[in-house]
C-alpha cells in the first residue's frame, strides 16, 4: 500500500478484517507499507499491521512477492504511480479521484485496458457503492421497483471548512488535490448516482464557489490536518460546487458538494425520484436507506425506512444479526472482498479505471461549464 | 357550552369550523357560552362566537332552542351537569375524563343509557382519536394489517411540571382534577390503545408517584396557568403513573404518564406490535403514522412514514390537498362532525358514556393497584 | 374575495378564524365572495361563510361596504383586478405568484405604490412567511444566531404529476398559470429564502424541464383536478425547475421545485448555513424548526429540533399550550392578522407588491437563463 | 477465548482491531480458541485469526503463556469457567449476563474480590456502555448538565420471535439461557440506566410474559440459529420483560425488554429525564445522541441530534474523522482496550463482577416480583 494518510488507515483495517468474515477466494496479506517518511511508516505499519515499511514505492512495486498495489496518496501522484504498477504487472486498486486532471485519468485508463488483456485488473475506490444501503439503492432500482427514473437530487454536505481560521491544508490547493469539495466529495455524489441509476451523464451545468479565499498556512505543510502559521495563503480549489446533470437515460440530476454546510458533518445524500417509487440515501444515516413505493395501497404508502441490517441485504449475511449497525470502515473491507475475488475470479472489479476516468471527466466538464458561465457543456 | 378554559376554546373552533368544511346533516348554532365570572364568560364569548353568554347552566340546559349541551368544565362538575342536562333531553357532549370517581361516572352512564331510550345521546371526548393518523391506525388493525395483536407501549409524556417552582394550579388538586397525569393524559393513552386495539383492559399493575410534592400557590386559585404567590402548598395528585395492563384479548400493554418527562411536550405515542406487522403513533408528528408490514418483501421491510394527510384518509377529504397539515383543533372540527351526525341519523355516537364510564374504571384500578404496591388488580 | 377555489377555501377560514385568536384593531367581515359561476359560487359562499355571492367582480370592488378585496383567482387575472381594486381606494391581498408576467407584476407594483400615498395598502399572499417555524427561522437568522449566511438550499418538492395519466389542469397550461412549478412553488422557495436570510436574489442560472409534455385534457377545462378526458394536449410549462441564485449579500443558493418529487408531497425545504450556525425546515414537519448552533459545546453540537409551539414562539401565544400543533391553515389566519392589523395602523403590510413583483424578475430572470443554456443572468 | 458463537465474532474483532486504533500500554494476543466442536472450532480459529484451537477450557486456562480469558459461552457455564480462570490466576473477561442464577453470581464476584487482592482483575461484557454516545450521555449527566435525574424509561425492543414457528433455539430454554428477553436484553437496559445515571436499581415491581409458548425444536439442539424439526418443545423462559424500578437516588425508571416488538431490531433505548435537561439514544441510531437543555434560550429549546463522531466525544479520536460512522463492534474494541489498560495499570476495570452480580439481582427481583403478582420487591 502506498500512502500513509487517513486513508491508509481506512484501507489497512479493510484487507485485515475482510478474511475474517467473508470466505474469500485468495487471502490477502498485508506485505508493505510505503510512505514518504521513513519513520512515520515504521509506526504506522507497525500499528495498522503491515509486515514492512519502506520509502521508495519503486522498488516495492516491482517485487516478485507483491500482487496488489493498493494507492492512497493524494491525487496528484496516482498515475505515475499506477501506470507503473500496472507495467509491472500488479492488480491496482487506486484511492479516488482516479487522477487530479482527464489526462492522467485517461491515461491510467489505457493503462488499465492494456494491463486487463494481461489478466491484471485495476479498480478505483468509491467505496461508498459498497455501503449495504446503497448497493440496495442501485438493487432496487435495477429490478425496477421505482420503475422509470426521472430526476436525482444529490448533495455531499460537510462543514470542515466552516471556520474561516481553519489552516490551509494540502487539500485546499489545486496542484495537490485538483479541485476541492468538486473532486472530494463531489466526485462521490457523482459516482453513486451513475451507479444507483445505471446511467452516465453527458452534459453538466456547474457553478463553483470559494467561500474563505485566504487562509492561514500550516505550520507543517503536510497532512489532513494541522496548525496554523502566522502566513496566509489562497484556497484555490472551490468550497462548494454546485451543478445539474443530464444522463444518458435522460432525467436530470441536481448536486451539491459542499464544505461549508455547517452542521453537516458527511452527509451524502442522494434521492432518486422514479415512475413507480423513490429511494432515498444519507450517509450520515448509513444503516437506512428510505424506499417508497408509489404501487403500494394508497392509504399507507410513504416512505419506509428500511433498517439495511438483514441477512438478505446487500454484504449483510457475513456480519452480524439484523439490527447491528455496520459502520465508516465496512465499505473498505466490501471493497478488499470484491477485488480480490474479482482477481481471483479473473473478472474485471468495478469500478474499472475506465469508469473512474469518466467520472473525472464529469468534473472538468462542470470546470469548463463554472468557467463559462455555467453554460451547459458536454462531458 | 359550559366552561369557558382552554378547551373552550378548541370546542368552540371545532363547532365553528366543522360545518365549513364538512357536509353536515344539521348545522350548529353557537348559542350560549356559560362560565363562573359573567364578565370573562361575555368577553370570551364574543371572541370565541357565541351568540350569548351565561353564568347559571342549571338555567341555559332547560332552554328550548338549545339541543346540544357541551361540558367542558373540570371534571368534578361533570356528573351534576351532564346528568342534568341529558334529564332536560339535551343530547350531551362531555370533555374527558367523563368524572372524577368511578361512582361518578357510572351514573352517568346510567343516565346516558336512560336518556338514550328516548333518543337523546351523550358522548365523551376523547379526541385524540379523531386525529386522522389515530383513526388510521384503527382502521389498518382492523383491517387486519398488522396481523394479531401481541403488545402495546404507549406513553403520553409532557414536560409542563418540570420547573419545580411553577405554580399549583386546578389541575394539581384532587379536590379538582381527581387525578394528575393519571386521569388528564393517562386517560387519553388507556382510550387510545383500547380504541386502536378494539380491545378493553381487564386488569392493570400501576405505580403513582409524585416528584414535587410541595409547590406554590396560584395567586388567583382557578384558570390553568397563573402567578404564583408566596404561600405553599401539597401536591395532591400524581405527577407520574407507570401501569402495565392486561387486554381482554389477551396480550399486555405498557403504559407512562408524566408531566416530567423533560422536552417532550405533547408526544401522546402509542406504538401497536402484531403477529404481522405494527403501527406507530407520536401526537408530536400528528400527520405521520408509521407502518410497518412483516409480510413486506424482506429487502425493503421497515416502518412506513405515511403522511396521512391524502384524500383517502380519515376525514382528509374535507380540508386540504395531500401533503397539507391538520393541526391539533382539527380533531375537534372531527369530534362536532360525528356528534352531529350520528344525533341526526339518531345513532349512539362514539365514545359513549358508558365507554367513558370504562375507562374511569380502569384509572381507579391503577390508584387500587398503586395503593396495594402495585399487585395487578382488576378493572 | 374574488375567486372560488382551493386557495378560496383557504382565505376564507383565514379570515374566519383570525378574529377569533387574535386581538385585532379592526374586524374584518366577509361580506362578498365573488367566482365565475352564479350557483357554484353562491354555494361556496353559504359553506364558506359569506354573507352574499357575486359574479362580477368589477361591480363588487366599488361597492361603498367593502374595504378589502382578497384575490385568489388564477395568476393572469390578479393584474387587471388588483389594479382596479386600488383605483377603487380599495385594500388588496392577493394571492402569490403576484401575476404571470413581470410587465403586469411591474404595473401592479406601481398602482400599489400609487395608491399607498393615499393610505391604501396592497399585499402579496406568500403565507409560508407566516408559519411560526419559518418566522422563527428569520428571527434568528436577524439575531445574527447563525453568525453571516454563507449558504442557501431550497427546494419545493411535490409529485403530484407522477403519473403520467393525470390530466392536463389550468395549472399545467402557461396561458393560466404563466409557469409551472417555478412560479407554483418556486416562487414560494425564492420568497422564502429571500425572506429568512433578508438578501436579494441578483443573479440566476435555470434549468427549466417538462418531464411529462402529454397529457390527457381535462373533461372541464376548469378546477385544480378533475376527470381525464380521451383528448389529448401539451403541456406548455415546466414539471421541475432547477436554479442556482446569487443574493444580494453575496452568497450562493441552490433551488429546485419538482412536481415529480415521487413521495414527496409538500416538502417545502429551505436549510441556510451560516458562519456560526445553520437553520433548517421542512414544512412537511411544519412544526419544527433544526437550529445548529457552532458556538455550543463542542460536545454537544447538532441540530436541535425545535417543537415551534412554545408562547415565545411567533404567533403562538395566540393558539394552544406548548406541543399543540398547528396546520395549513393558520398562516392564512397569521397572514390576515398582519393584514388587518397593517392597515388599521397604516402601515405597509410585507410583503408588498413591491417585493412581490422583485419576484417575479427573479422568475422572469430563471426562463432567461433557461432559455440560454443556463447561462448566468441578471434579475 | 472460551466460546466460538456469534460473541465469540464480536469479540474476536475486538481483541483484533483494538491495537490497531489505540495505544495500548500491552499488545494483546489472540493465542487460543476453545470451543466444544473440536473441527469447527479449528476452522473458527483459523478464521478469526486465533493462534491455536482447542477444546478442553480447564486445560487451556492453565497454560502459562495465556494471561486473559475471555468467555463467551451460554450463561450456564460462566461461573465454573470464569471461578477456575480466576483461581488460575487469569485475568478474565466474562460476558452478560453473568450468571444465569444470584448465587452463581455472588460466587462469581466472591472469586473475583479474592482475586483482585493478588493483582488479578475481573470485568463483565456489559458493551453498549461503550458505545460512544452512551458513553456521552453518562458523561453530560455526571457533568450536571440535565441537572437532578427524575426519571428513566428504557426499552430494548427486538422481533426476532416474530415468526411464531421460528425454532425452539438455546436461548429460549430456561436450563441454557437462564431467562429470555430479561436476562438477554432487559440486563443490557439495567446496566446502561445505572451507569448512565450512577444510581443502583434497589427494588422492581416486574411483569414476565412468554406470548408463544410452543416452538418447533431445533434439528440441531446448539447454536443460535438453525432449522426446525417436527418435533415442538416448550419455551420455558420469557419473550417480553416490563418492570418498573425504583433507583438508589430516589427516582423511578420504567422498562421494557421484548423480543415481539415488531418491525424494531435491536433498538436499545434509553431516555433520562432532568430538572435541567434530558438525554435520549437509541442502539438503532447508534451514532447518535438527544440531548434537551432546559437551560436554552427559550425560542430554541428542543432536542439536539448529537452526531457522536466528533474527536472530543468519547472513544472517537482514535477512529475517523468527524461524520464518519462506528458500528457494532467498535464497543468490542472499547471494551478490549478499556480493559487491557485497566490492566496494565493494575486497576479494577469497570464493570466489576460485583456490578454484573448487582445486575443478577435486579433480574431475580423482577422475577421474584412476577411470581407474586408484581408487587414491589427488594433487589
Amino acid at each position: 500500500m502506498i500512502g500513509a494518510g487517513f486513508m491508509g488507515a481506512a484501507h489497512s483495517q479493510g484487507w485485515r478484517v475482510a478474511p475474517r468474515f467473508f470466505d474469500l477466494d485468495a487471502t490477502p496479506e498485508m506485505a508493505v507499507l510505503v510512505g514518504r517518511d521513513s519513520e512515520r511508516t515504521a509506526a504506522a505499519a507497525e500499528k495498522w499491521g503491515w509486515a514492512e515499511s519502506a520509502t521508495d514505492w519503486r522498488e516495492v512495486i516491482t517485487r516478485d512477492d507483491i500482487d496488489i498495489v493498493d494507492i492512497v496518496t493524494p491525487g496528484d501522484s496516482h498515475a505515475e504511480i499506477a501506470i507503473a504498477a500496472l507495467a509491472a504487472g500488479k492488480h491496482v486498486l487506486c484511492e479516488k479521484p482516479l487522477a487530479n486532471t482527464p489526462a492522467e485519468a485517461e491515461a491510467m485508463a489505457a493503462a488499465a485496458e492494456t494491463a486487463r488483456a494481461e489478466g491484471i485488473f485495476a479498480m478505483v475506490g468509491f467505496t461508498y457503492r459498497r455501503v449495504p444501503a446503497a448497493t440496495l439503492a442501485r438493487d432496487l432500482v435495477r429490478a425496477g421497483r421505482i420503475g422509470e427514473v426521472r430526476q436525482v437530487r444529490a448533495a455531499y454536505l460537510q462543514d470542515w471548512l466552516r471556520d474561516e481560521n481553519d489552516p490551509l491544508s494540502w487539500r485546499l490547493q489545486k496542484e495537490h488535490a485538483g479541485s476541492g469539495a468538486l473532486g472530494d466529495i463531489g466526485a462521490h455524489a457523482i459516482d453513486l448516482a451513475q451507479y444507483i441509476t445505471d446511467s452516465a451523464i453527458t452534459r453538466v451545468s456547474g457553478t463553483l464557489e470559494t467561500i474563505v479565499a485566504e487562509r492561514p498556512l500550516l505550520e507543517d505543510a503536510s497532512g489532513f490536518t494541522g496548525t496554523a502559521s502566522d502566513a496566509w495563503g489562497t484556497v484555490t480549489v472551490d468550497d462548494v460546487a454546485l451543478f445539474n446533470a443530464r444522463f444518458d437515460a435522460g432525467f436530470l440530476g441536481t448536486f451539491e458538494a459542499s464544505r461549508f454546510a455547517t452542521g453537516r458533518k458527511n452527509a451524502l445524500r442522494i434521492e432518486v425520484s422514479g415512475s413507480a417509487g423513490a429511494i432515498s440515501f444519507d450517509l450520515e444515516r448509513m444503516n437506512e436507506l428510505g424506499v417508497y413505493d408509489a404501487r403500494a395501497d394508497s392509504a399507507s404508502q410513504g416512505f419506509t425506512t428500511v433498517l439495511v441490517t438483514e441477512p438478505e441485504h446487500p454484504y449483510i449475511g457475513a456480519w452480524w444479526p439484523a439490527g447491528h449497525m455496520l459502520g465508516y470502515e465496512h465499505g473498505f473491507s466490501h471493497q478488499a472482498r470484491d477485488f480480490v475475488q474479482a482477481i481471483a475470479a479473473a473478472v474485471q472489479p468495478e469500478p474499472s479505471f475506465t469508469a473512474g476516468a469518466q467520472v473525472q471527466r464529469v468534473l472538468a466538464a462542470i470546470e469548463t461549464s463554472a468557467a463559462r458561465d455555467s453554460v451547459w457543456s458536454a462531458v
